[in-house]
């Protein structure tokens, strides 16, 4: 991804391996206001670092994981230890069993980690390019493009999901608008797609969650696209809460809605979105901010940070093989 | 209202006229952290207060409307001068624009017009009543209630409009969960409508705006109720940004989806909710957070403050007169 240091553009990923043995990382909880370079030495580390979301989205989280597995060879931790300890950091995202399982194979059949893990990356970047290249022909000069959360190159290693084909469109030279949904608690799309829109150059607006139905109603916007954890066999997508909303809204405004992902995200094991484990987190996330309460005290709160999105208010999903309808 | 001051409950209004030629109101603006009495001397004084959000709610900014008719009076402005300066402190809702046309024509009749916004208050106060019992007869033991935004005693003078019927039912024993959303940009739901339901003793969770129609797809949501700004002849109605979504999304699930409002607040002169002002309200709302940036310097916000939801996705209308199909 393009981003600008002193208004110098730069090519950079989410994540990399550094000699030494060392896994460098944006650190995403301190976007936009610091690009800091978080380090990762061992697989408490990388664990720690995926929990508490420095690293996020369900991509991304598979790329840290594939390091991860690396780190704990290192370590000396069994195989087998090493997969648990990291499977157990986040439970929506498919991506992370996906990466797991993939580097655990290649454990045990004894093949060099470090350059397995290197490759589920750059194969990851080339997915989403891949996407990127896909979804772009759902895009012409001048789209108004809704997204929710960030599925930009931040949560894949580079290019992103949701935001591949925007990228792409951006190169091809046309003009677009994007409407980043804020996506309270964590706000992943003021903070995150913002950036990195920011930093390509392409126009976007910051609207409230509860907005885009409106823009919807009011022809606003021309298309939907969002990223996904997980997809079920029969298309039901797990995402970032709300996502589920804005596709019952666009169908209802006759607008289409589109999920980008890599095919790691697919759980074929699942027939349906029933199955999806959906994450709850801290009730903080929504009781704070920055630390400081704006609820009352003695007020609770219920903070499922995923929903599930059945397939028939999804028009087509883009994959690096193009899109499945 | 039940306020616990120290752990003491005390009934108390929103705002109310002292003597000495005061009005005090309770500062919305520093809820839930402080409960602050604003006190209001001049007309000037009313509209900043209005503008800026210190008393806000539809029927609230009418009541207060009311008493700056006063303040007006007595601060040697004329009739039409105050009722124009009132009017343009903020566009969408309707109240603003019955009280001052209500308190004009006293000042013209040459009534008494402190007598005119203490009835003015004191009828508001008893149609919320009014609507409170005609609404309790929706909600049952155990019932889950869904709102968006303040429709509370903080909205009007006491009571409420949507938590009017849920006070009504907890006054007679039954239990409630009440989701409140938190409301983005200013958080009426987590700051205001969370304080009132405290104060109360009703149980509630605060969740993020984009999770209602997950909890209403999970089955775990019975009742939608919101207040409105402006209620057009054919049942259209404009409220808080995010209303209609969570209209849309109640229809889509079979959920009952109400709106409760006086009288005071249809506009029978519009025939539908396309001539409705939506007000768009600063872009720092959503940049920043308490006064800190939390999106990328360079990047920009839309910021539309309320939405129509057609009627078609309305069940009834709560009023004082009962529930309007």
């Amino acid at each position: 991804m393009r981003v600008l240091m002193d208004g110098v553009p730069r090519q950079m990923r989410t994540l990399w391996w550094k000699a030494g043995g060392v896994v460098e990382m944006i650190d995403q909880r301190e976007l936009p206001g610091k690009l800091r370079i978080l380090q990762v030495r061992d697989l408490r580390g990388m664990e720690n670092a995926i929990r508490e979301m420095a690293v996020r989205g369900a991509p991304a989280i598979g790329a840290a994981a594939a390091y991860g597995m690396v780190l704990g060879q290192r370590g000396d931790v069994t195989a087998n230890a090493a997969a648990e300890r990291l499977r157990s950091t986040r439970p929506t995202g498919r991506d992370l069993g996906f990466a797991i399982d993939h580097m655990k194979r290649a454990w045990e059949e004894g093949q060099d980690l470090l350059t397995a893990a290197q490759q589920y990356n750059d194969r990851l970047a080339e997915e989403c390019a891949g996407i990127g290249r896909a979804g772009s022909r759902l895009i012409s000069d001048g789209s108004r493009i809704l997204t929710h959360c960030n599925a930009g190159a931040l949560a894949t290693v580079d290019h992103g999901t949701a935001l591949a084909p925007v990228r792409e469109a951006h190169r091809a030279g046309m003009q677009m608008l994007v409407y980043a949904d804020e996506t309270r608690p964590w706000l992943q799309g003021s903070r995150l797609t913002a950036w990195e829109l920011l930093n390509e150059g392409i126009d976007h607006r910051i609207i409230a969650d509860s907005a885009g139905g409106w823009l919807m109603r009011r022809g606003e916007v021309d298309l939907v696209v969002t990223g996904a954890d997980r997809i079920a066999r029969n298309g039901d997508s797990a995402n970032k809460i709300g996502t589920y909303e804005k596709a019952v809204l666009a169908k209802e405004n006759g607008i289409p809605f589109y999920v980008a992902a890599p095919f790691s995200t697919f759980d074929l094991g699942l027939k349906s979105g029933d199955g999806i484990v959906i994450e709850d987190r801290s009730e903080a996330e929504l009781l704070e901010f920055g630390g400081v309460r704006v609820a009352p005290a003695g007020s609770r709160a219920k903070n499922p940070v995923f929903d599930v999105t059945p397939a028939k208010y999804i028009k087509g999903i883009i994959t690096e093989f193009g899109i499945l309808p």
